[in-house]
């Protein structure tokens, strides 16, 4: 049977824009799956493991900016959704998770897959939503549309994030051959206009007031898409001295001219020159450590700019939110910002420029270890290449090693090590550019099944970094004095890519040392048809010692 | 720094019989984790996905029938545990979960791996509890001492289930060398003394006034662990013509004298002569469809026996809710219900003694399919084996082929195919028997992750059903016309097991007929030092025209 709100809300996906549905088998959502693969203006995949069904429709909606549609039937497949949705709310990435469900007279009665789907994702969800489950009276009709303009609008509005709609279905599930969809573009859109958020008058008043009490401001990007006319204006701000920016990869800001590697000198007792006393933020998290715990102790004012929504306060020091889009502030910055302290913006820059200066010969000095051979695979790097860096070090690694042009790509939202494979692999279905995954082993084998579909993915290249564990436990301190690290903390594992390689026929490189590494990169980026692995193994106490020996050869300089 | 009331919280899981914890590694769990690993009469495992932990420890306490623990860090890490407390829930398994969380005043203030965990298993346990995030006031150390207890008791009461514990902690989460765990045989334990629920004297006389008017009564074990003395008084009731019972497999209650091949026979058009007029139920669900199909239709009575909880309609008759244990029921019924009518008693008995005396050679007639393949392995399992049976097909399959020695286990709660490898894992660790999993492969490549880890399963044997696809959906009527059936419902996907078992150090047989079938079951089941993998290759267009044929060759006979 085809239930026209169900080939409605299809045909309102299209109307609104959306283009990709990404499904995972099941019977009872069969009536929303071929609604979805049926309509010629959204493209449909199927993918079977719904953990990574959901991190790989967040991968792409990352890209395209836009909802993406997920679908799955009734029961425990709408749990393993959950991590991905999480990582969605707090990332701001719009998903339209689209859930069947037994009708609600079925619910608790012992039939199979059927768990309690109402507001499942709790307040992981930007809204959640329930679908009439017959359609006898015409204002159930009404609802449904409603239901499907207010769970879309919602999931674009600032900020944008995952929103549910669950859908109770009766059998027959099933069309009949002779049974058509009957998609329409003349289903009722509600529009969404959105609103361009300035700074106001009175705003612009106090802050007027203000803005002369600051010398030393210090502008945090935090995580973004590229944006190029922020970017202007930041490298405007930084040449006329009106700020200091430091940005961490995943600001997607850096600049030869930004603050790129704090990382480096922060926290090693020369922080009282650094001091602000104005913090500026935007964008979403940041990922230096020793950045935030730096901020926390400063007594600087900090002041979030941003269209709307909650405001963290994570530095503890939050006293003015800025509703307002990031260039519409910047501009009135640039205009209105006094001269920067001198003896403040020098710090900052020389403290940057001598790590930058000496951090190279340091690495080539270095032996042979994860760090070293993240430095070298960074420079082999296409610059149009999509960089994905997998949470835990990968990321931190990456901020260390200072300026990308790239853009980076991290699921910090949660920070989770859960889905950063299968976030690549939706990546590569939205650009015929490369796209590079930088791995732990851990993050790695624990996504693996983000592969496990038919769909092309000939760009995605992967650079495993296999220490055989969970590395960062050994490089903080806490875990790395206990006699549980190996087992407990660390968890060793000892799986490398090459059974992986085979079964899903990726091209694979094995590198341990720099000549083997240098192999292996030499035809990386060659296209091919099939994706590839480079694996650099390393062992997890030589890179604690390799870490330790660069953060005391940078103190001595 | 070691925090007293989490030490005693562990002192008391052990005081309350609590034998076995499965941790998963972070960093904020630290003195959770560190106070299960040091306490001697804990044993605590590492498992580094947190999907497959959750079902490895369900797994556990299937068996054990007590609350296994599971510990994992802030963030999405418990989002990933939530398929596996939905079967939890629904299966009636007690677990007693446990995550780190970050103190209520970093939530939502952008650091990583913090989510919403408060109540983060929404409708999914049986009680959600969150520890003080400090210990500056005494009553403060009594809420926790209190929340353990109730946490504890909560999971074990009948019906059990899970139960969550969110543990906010703050910095340092490591205890210096000289810190010591001082655990207590002491910690104040609240005792659940559980009451016997026999049937009351009311109720005697009730069903002594209802029980005349019946004659012919089926009685359904739903799914439960074995239980002889159940099980004594069904074979009685039977030998005393005072029921028809009528067992699926995953009832555990099957005997050569109970009715265990309905699904070949009912739904057959000859349905009215087996119709009952009272239908007797206990234990949980039941995994026929033809059977639920078939009393839904009748106009039969239905009475559910169970000692306390929710009671569902699973029939759309229940009439009476008999709060008993089953024992005490059943022997009443013995004492004081009617003979069944000989008619009905013997159109049961004659269908399945017809189905028993040709199925055998009509499957010796079939080609060789899952179907067949599946019969000759069942002969080869030795009767002391745990037989793990996964969803979709392979329990289907399991059910038709009638009457197990085994018993047999399946994760019918929700009825997913996300946890079967992990729970069949989980079973390894409570028993030195073997551990037999039939499985397909979208279930099993699933839940791959289930055997990452480095914890032997000397004894766990599968039996992989790989017909490429999720082939069920080729077996039901709607998906099977459809133009997207193999992309979009089957599924195809192209793995082997092959590969996997040189990544884990499995023994691998491949069979795709009969000959190498019956080689690769000959050493199956003799000891070895790694697990084994029979992977039964089959075509699923084949194993649906087999499936076909068989079913017309029964409606001959």
């Amino acid at each position: 049977m085809i239930i026209q709100p169900i080939t409605d809300l299809v045909s309102l996906c299209h109307i609104k824009g959306i283009t990709e549905a990404i499904l995972s088998p099941g019977s009872r959502c069969a009536p929303i799956t071929l609604a979805f693969t049926r309509h010629s203006g959204i493209h449909s995949r199927t993918i079977s493991d719904e953990r990574s069904a959901a991190f790989i429709a967040l991968g792409i909606a990352q890209q395209l900016e836009k909802p993406v549609v997920l679908v799955c039937t009734s029961g425990s497949a709408a749990y393993n959704y959950a991590p991905a949705i999480a990582e969605a709310f707090f990332q701001r990435i719009p998903l339209l998770v689209i859930t069947a469900d037994r009708p609600p007279e079925w619910i608790d009665q012992w039939d199979g897959q059927t768990i309690r789907q109402t507001n499942i994702f709790g307040k992981h969800v930007k809204g959640s939503f329930t679908f009439p489950d017959e359609y006898g009276h015409n204002d159930k009709i009404w609802h449904a549309n409603r239901i499907a303009n207010e769970a879309i609008n919602l999931a674009c509005q600032y900020p944008p994030g995952p929103v549910h709609i669950n859908i109770p279905l009766r059998e027959p599930f099933y069309p009949d051959a002779e049974e058509l969809f009957k998609f329409s573009d003349s289903v009722r859109d509600i529009g969404l206009l959105r609103s361009s958020k300035e700074l106001s008058e009175t705003a612009r008043e106090n802050l007027l007031l203000s803005i002369p009490k600051f010398k030393k401001v210090l502008i945090i990007p935090g995580q973004q898409k590229p944006n190029n006319s922020i970017k202007h204006l930041l490298e405007e701000i930084i040449r006329t001295r009106k700020a200091t920016v430091v940005s961490d990869s995943i600001s997607n800001m850096q600049s030869g001219n930004t603050i790129n590697l704090h990382d480096h000198f922060l926290g090693m007792g020369t922080d009282p020159v650094f001091t602000p006393d104005l913090i500026i933020s935007f964008g979403k998290s940041i990922i230096s450590k020793s950045l935030k715990a730096f901020l926390r102790k400063s007594q600087a004012e900090h002041w979030h700019i941003q269209p709307d929504g909650y405001v963290p306060d994570t530095y503890q020091h939050l006293s003015k939110i800025i509703q307002s889009n990031e260039t519409s502030f910047l501009r009135f910055l640039l205009e209105n910002g006094n001269s920067s302290d001198h003896h403040f913006t020098k710090a900052w820059i020389d403290a940057e420029r001598k790590i930058a200066h000496h951090l190279p010969s340091i690495l080539s000095k270095a032996k042979f270890g994860e760090y070293s051979a993240l430095a070298i695979c960074l420079e082999a790097i296409p610059q149009e290449s999509k960089l994905h860096v997998a949470n835990s070090m990968a990321v931190r690694y990456v901020n260390l090693l200072g300026k990308r042009d790239q853009e980076i790509i991290c699921n910090r939202g949660t920070s989770g090590i859960d889905g950063s494979n299968s976030t690549a692999v939706g990546c590569t279905f939205t650009t015929k550019d490369p796209v590079t995954l930088i791995t732990g082993d851990m993050a790695f084998f624990y996504d693996r099944n983000a592969f496990w579909h038919n769909y092309k993915m000939s760009n995605l290249r992967i650079i495993l970094l296999n220490n055989h564990a969970g590395g960062i436990f050994r490089l903080i301190d806490g875990p790395s004095k206990q006699p549980e690290l190996e087992e407990y903390f660390e968890t060793k594992q000892r799986l490398s890519a090459g059974y992986l390689a085979k079964d899903f026929g990726f091209e694979y490189h094995l590198a341990n040392d720099k000549r083997s590494l240098e192999m292996g990169l030499k035809d990386f980026y060659r296209e091919s048809i099939n994706p590839k692995i480079l694996e650099i193994e390393t062992e997890s106490p030589k890179n604690a010692e390799i870490l330790k020996w660069i953060k005391s050869e940078i103190s001595k300089i």
